[in-house]
């Protein structure tokens, strides 16, 4: 199986590249090195991307950004990233990449715990989380020739634990090896339009 | 009470009208007519609409549209009336008027069926619904003031039904008059971070 990874050089992607890499083609994608190069707030850079990629049987992506800011501090500018990043950009990803993804192969998108447990400064990041959620359910039941699409919702990982454990307070955070299992489900098993929480 | 709704010359704006407007000073937004105009899809005119309209109790939106495409004609274009307008036209009605509500008033904003009970050519506006979710969920635990903030998920409406019942098919489509008293619980209630559906 071929199975293009973006974001593939973070602390989750490098789990999930380490669960497919042995037994399938694993490309990395991601704004700085790997494989491929692409910036998932460009429509053009994700087209780019696919064209030097070419077809595969699986795109996960482990990727996107949002503003922390409380919702007295978050502006419409601010909410932006969140929009162009973790929104759209994983959206775009599939717009742009269904004639990439061969006959029975799977999108796996990335949302977060935030939108179910919600934390402060978290309102710009669970709007994006809940927007992809809920586009994954409705378009898993019209994509074309088998293709499969599901989301990964993760808790705040150990890994990061250090760096978040001010925003998740009380939380209990999940190893990010863990999380990766849930993208490897959603890529080798046969389930669609599913949001694997990982909490 | 002073309550601002926007869309109220819609079918369901009407009848949220109808709920509230005995008791109450309602001040009627929208595109075209009624007592100010606003254009949802820019900030500026958001912004002009707050400073026409002063401090108010409560803001209530039941406007907000998105293309219906099937995933595989759905474009980045075409995804991003949902975007504009019914997210983030949304969500910064709440940003931008924030210092616009009084202590202890209200937003209330319009989710849909759709992202629950996903149709064909529904996934655009399904993110948009899921997206205004999360944000209300996450946007309540800090809203400053005791401003509380709802969404109202509404199914099909009967008096659209002759236009929508084929892309609804075996739906229970309910009366909008029925939607509005949704409404009605968010702005004289207490409750907030919820999702009203009205199924």
């Amino acid at each position: 199986m071929k199975i293009l990874i973006v974001g593939a050089s973070g602390t989750i992607g490098k789990e999930i590249t380490k669960k497919l890499a042995g037994d399938h083609e694993v490309v990395r994608a991601g704004r700085n090195g790997a494989d491929v190069q692409v910036d998932l707030t460009s429509v053009d850079s994700i087209k780019n991307m696919y064209e030097n990629v070419g077809n595969v049987d699986a795109v996960v992506n482990a990727s996107g950004g949002a503003n922390f800011a409380t919702v007295t501090e978050l502006t419409p500018e601010l909410n932006e990233k969140g929009i162009e990043s973790k929104l759209k950009g994983q959206i775009n990803l599939v717009l742009l990449g269904l004639n990439n993804v061969r006959d029975n192969g799977s999108f796996t998108l990335t949302t977060g715990i935030m939108m179910d447990d919600p934390i402060r400064q978290g309102a710009s990041a669970a709007m994006a989380n809940g927007g992809v959620k809920a586009f994954v359910k409705s378009a898993a039941i019209e994509m074309p020739r088998g293709v499969r699409i599901n989301s990964v919702s993760p808790n705040a990982v150990q890994e990061s634990w250090e760096r978040l454990e001010k925003f998740f307070q009380g939380f209990d955070p999940v190893p990010a090896s863990r999380v990766a299992l849930a993208y490897k489900k959603s890529v080798l098993g046969a389930q669609t339009g599913q949001n694997y929480e990982v909490y």
